[in-house]
């Protein structure tokens, strides 16, 4: 039975052991450094004193709301140092998938302006940005709207301006069979920083493939994508790789999809009671969510981390 | 192996055997009586002869945008004659559905003014009607919304202002394993009177499915729930009765469910290529697609049921 063990009950030997077999730590963030606008506790502390180790850090996030300089000023208001190049987020590879696929033509998008920004950037023509709320209640003059059709690729990304006309025309354009259809991630929730259930991108996904009876291809965890984008640019061995995360079904899959070690934390998603039904659960497909190790929070690392050098 | 006939291929002595052998016609109506607002050539005569050979003619629909009320005045519109009894629409049986559960508290809808009206005639206690529009592009602000959490049921229906605020809603009553969650249907598309690919009610369900990570429960075809609803008041031998549809998992896996004789009209959602791909294909589930009988349109059965009295 594949059992997770939380690092709190590694020895000082084997702490330094683990420490030692690593070279690159890939992590998540929201969930894993912040919840919306709050950092967690203790993350930049443990990523900053792994980096004074001589480990480098990537992050890997499913989300696709920023480009990536935007989020090295997210990062910075939150305390975090990162660089563009440590950075790696499903919108710029949404961009960099359909470039390597030679994509020319118009796509249309349901999606965010940072998502918008990253295909600008790779030269893709779009259109689909910002609201297009439903402007009357009269259905067959809805559902007979007429609206350019040249379409060759549907990106799929988190869109707070989700709404009917959106899905018609997506609905529409995928019933081509030649048009593209991308997304950016299927998670079904984000962490929030509230009780409220926030609603992800999996949300809006599920949508447009239940309209258009069709299976996006997913450029997120835990599809290997990421990895190889940052590979091609890094040379990582992923034997000397940690994946940290805290929603098994994309951070710790994508992991293991990639031959990495595991790291599950309690701050986001998943929780302990997770991990214990997976454990204890039949089904082959909940096994490949159980992760290496776990930790309540990232920052439990610190004095893990601190104990070595006493 | 199990093969749907056409109708047209029975000799008159079959078309008599089958006429016979029926004393209830249950119809699905969008894409079998109607496309939008154009009514489908035929399909009202046919009714109307049935009718006046004695056979009891009910109309059961998955569509929730209307009262019974409201659909009469379609039906005559439209050149059909309906009487309020004689129509079975999920709006209706979503409202008895929650009462027949002794529902008491309050309930969140997203759906449409018909169902409303529905679930307002029931007694229901409801609130969610209408636009609901994101205020702001501030993803905290948007996520972190205050709002009435005192919610006992969610409804699913057909709503032309699906939003992300409603999402979120509906999200987070769900997280509450207490709270009831009811979808009308779960039709990926509408039949369209245009060449638009247009979504139905089941792109709104798989979006709150994902988002709650719960499944709904389901009142529409192929619940049987309909029927049983319907047989309530009108006591209908399955054996004897047909039904007749256009969108075989809805309609056909209905009548199946039910025990009733199934013809699949192509004027709608599937085709002769649908039929002619369930019966080659080695998946079960395939299998249960395949109607008895078949015909290009209802008003095809016009002809064969005038030759029975030549």
């Amino acid at each position: 039975m594949s059992l997770a063990r939380s690092l709190k009950t590694l020895s000082k030997e084997e702490i330094r052991a683990f420490v030692a077999s690593i070279d690159y730590v890939l992590t998540d963030c929201d969930g894993v450094l912040w919840k919306e606008l709050t950092p967690i506790d203790g993350s930049a502390k443990v990523l900053s004193l792994l980096k004074s180790m001589g480990k480098k850090v990537f992050y890997v996030t499913n989300n696709s709301t920023k480009t990536r300089e935007e989020y090295v000023s997210k990062f910075e208001k939150l305390g975090f140092s990162a660089s563009k190049e440590e950075i790696v987020g499903t919108a710029r590879i949404v961009a960099t998938y359909l470039k390597d696929k030679n994509f020319t033509g118009k796509a249309y998008l349901i999606g965010s302006k940072g998502l918008g920004n990253e295909l600008s950037a790779a030269g893709i023509d779009f259109f689909g940005l910002g609201p297009d709320p439903v402007q009357t209640d009269n259905l067959p003059e809805v559902f007979d709207a007429k609206f350019e059709k040249d379409v060759s690729a549907v990106v799929v990304g988190f869109d707070l301006h989700i709404s009917y006309p959106k899905l018609l025309k997506a609905a529409t354009f995928l019933s081509n069979p030649k048009c593209l259809f991308v997304a950016t991630n299927t998670d079904e929730v984000f962490p929030a920083a509230c009780d409220n259930t926030v609603p992800g991108t999996g949300t809006l996904v599920a949508a447009v493939e239940t309209c258009s009876q069709r299976k996006a291809q997913i450029i997120g965890k835990p599809s290997t994508l990421m990895f190889s984008a940052l590979a091609k640019e890094h040379n990582i061995d992923p034997k000397r790789a940690i994946m940290i995360g805290d929603r098994a079904k994309s951070d710790i899959l994508f992991g293991k999809n990639v031959g990495m070690t595991t790291l599950l934390v309690y701050t986001g998603v998943n929780s302990k009671e997770d991990v214990e039904m997976w454990q204890t659960s039949l089904d082959p497909s909940d096994k490949l969510l159980i992760p290496d190790y776990t930790l309540d929070s990232l920052g439990d690392l610190l004095p893990l981390l601190e104990n070595l050098t006493k």
